[in-house]
């Protein structure tokens, strides 16, 4: 790999087996993850809290997480005009386990689950697995940015929503959310809010928490671990305002679904509270990354500037894309067949990375014969 | 607090919240941990991932927890002569997690336990709050020991084994492991060994896994949060040899029970594969802890020296003495009377502190009229 690629190597040094797929002339844009260094807020308070207390926090046997659920409440009110309540929060250790658990104590097997396609695809597998139809709703090009089919949710359970939009990068606008918040009171439906990328928007578009518009029938999901680059630590929030939801959950096993780690609460809570000199820092360098993107795909590429994340969804007009840039250029990406419904075309290029290796990943694609 | 508390002392730095109970004034021996530094081995590790890749391990995806199962694996060999099988691993946040999941996929409300007693208090809650009924199985007095009755299994369904025993101290012979497996044969049971202290056995008894007698009926739980005084880390090994329940586990959906983060696989790891200089220094001090007690303890107290944990199990011969030696020696104690039959006239001592604390905490205890 060459000197340029420091960002791609920074990863390779701290787990060699995680890029391992990439081979040393690779450049891996596949995996969900920043190219980039921890905040240095985060890095601190682990520093902290690993030379200080590693026992039972206070705080374990409540059920909001102690200090994470004041941080989420806070961090929300600040940004997004939001007051959640504290005592809502249940932590869970990932997104994805937080979704199954709700569908776990929610839903049955045959219940079906609208989802916006293409989508996040591990939420594809948790509706397979789960024996969970889903209804896709589907997105269409617009212009140069997308928009959602009105959806029919006649028998439907549940309505899970990305928002920001995963792979398109789209944001929802507080018309579109309204729209769906009535067709959910409509066909009693529990809404499922992803709302991890909320952090990564870029102006002027803005994120509105749908439980902002109806809050009883919502669980909104979050973590610190998308924007600030934290997959590893395993710490996420669910806040349940749907009552009915809040009893199902309560009514279980008070262990059955783990309880947070005292490190994951301290790095979450301390991205929350300090971070954002970073988190401006990074969001600047995606937003040029994102236009960079758009000025040198070859002409054939179909490519939307997503308002938030830092994946970009690249219409090729052909399947198995990824595979030929695999061989060809050298760049791994993600195949959008994965991503279900409307996919089969593209590829999502993950752009979070540094300047030098965009470059080449990019001069490496221009450059691919097709 | 006196200056001499530097032990209990540093707990308070850390987490304020912690110690509130307790007050300025009263020294805390309830809470499960020890009141002592961590390792260096696991601060050094901890230090040097905080500064590297927090992004998704590239193990994220195996069920084993990847680095999580070798280390175990590499430990059980080396200490106890036990070879498992890595890949029969599967990372839980925590014990009481653990317990309560295994109880999920393989038993029904209804369906009953058989727990050695006087038993870890939190683990009696779990089989009320699941509805499992509780087979006791009594601890008796025996000489300055303890033993086991041989018990009657017939309608159970699940042997939970806590061995080393907690809180009476009781490290488990051959013979009655051996007993127990036949026992377990004979009544078709599932054994859930929990292990979790076996690091703190004390010289010359040697703990002996259960896994090694009686695998196609085992599932043995531990973690390093223990013996290396990390509960806050939520990093937990189930390792399931029992085939029929690991059939059972892998059939629930992927992340239903949440994934092992990186910082707790990586404090796991280190303090199981470096830590060994700090174990023997902290069981060297509670090995004399453990008989400071036995010299220092009224007449009237009954203590049988515990042969593992940092637990001893004080009769007084009477009711409501956690209360009284709070009132009037200002010493915070687990009442026995939670720890269900058999645990009504006695108190729980966490003597995992340093010289000077154990020695105020006891010369509190000694001066305190009945
Ligand atoms: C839409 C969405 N939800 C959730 C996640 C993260 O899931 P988890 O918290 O389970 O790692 C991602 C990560 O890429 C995502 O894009
Ligand atoms: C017998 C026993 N099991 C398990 C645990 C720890 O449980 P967890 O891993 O859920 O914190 C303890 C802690 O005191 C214990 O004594």
């Amino acid at each position: 790999m060459s000197d340029a690629f420091v960002g791609a190597n920074l990863k390779s040094t701290n787990d060699g087996l995680k890029w391992a797929k990439a081979g040393p002339d690779v450049i891996p844009a596949w995996v969900a993850d920043m190219d980039l260094p921890t905040a240095p807020a985060v890095i601190e308070a682990l520093h902290r809290r690993a030379a200080g207390d590693l026992g039972y926090p206070s705080w374990l046997e409540q059920p909001t997480g102690g200090p994470l659920a004041e941080a989420f409440a806070g961090r929300m009110a600040a940004r997004y005009g939001w007051s959640p309540d504290p005592a809502l929060v249940r932590p869970f250790s990932d997104i994805n386990q937080a979704l199954q658990v709700l569908l776990h104590v929610w839903t049955e097997p045959g219940d079906t689950v609208a989802v916006h396609t293409p989508a996040y695809h591990p939420f594809l597998g948790t509706l397979e697995s789960m024996r969970r139809p889903l209804r896709p709703i589907q997105a269409r090009p617009d212009g140069d940015s997308w928009r959602f089919e009105v959806p029919d949710l006649a028998g439907c359970k549940v309505l899970l929503l990305v928002n920001p939009h995963n792979p398109t990068g789209r944001v929802f606008t507080r018309e579109e959310l309204a729209e769906l918040a009535e067709l959910a009171e409509r066909h009693d439906l529990m809404v499922i809010a992803d709302e991890i990328h909320a952090d990564l928007v870029y102006g002027p578009e803005r994120h509105i928490p749908f439980a902002t518009i109806l809050p009883a029938r919502t669980v909104t999901l979050t973590s610190a671990t998308k924007a600030f680059n934290l997959g590893g630590i395993r710490c996420s929030v669910a806040h349940v305002s749907a009552p009915g939801v809040l009893k199902a959950l309560d009514a279980q096993p008070p262990f059955l679904f783990g309880s947070p780690s005292v490190l994951g609460v301290e790095a979450t809570v301390a991205a929350w509270r300090h971070g954002d000199a970073w988190l401006d820092e990074t969001r600047a360098l995606l937003d040029r990354n994102r236009r960079t993107i758009a000025a040198r795909l070859p002409e054939e590429v179909t490519y939307r500037i997503p308002q938030a994340t830092y994946l970009a969804w690249l219409d090729y007009g052909r399947t198995g894309m990824a595979e030929v840039l695999e061989e060809k250029a050298k760049v791994l990406l993600s195949d959008g067949a994965a991503f279900g419904p409307g996919g089969e075309t593209y590829v999502r290029l993950n752009f979070a990375t540094t300047e030098p290796v965009l470059d080449e990943l990019l001069r490496r694609i221009a450059k691919t014969e097709l």
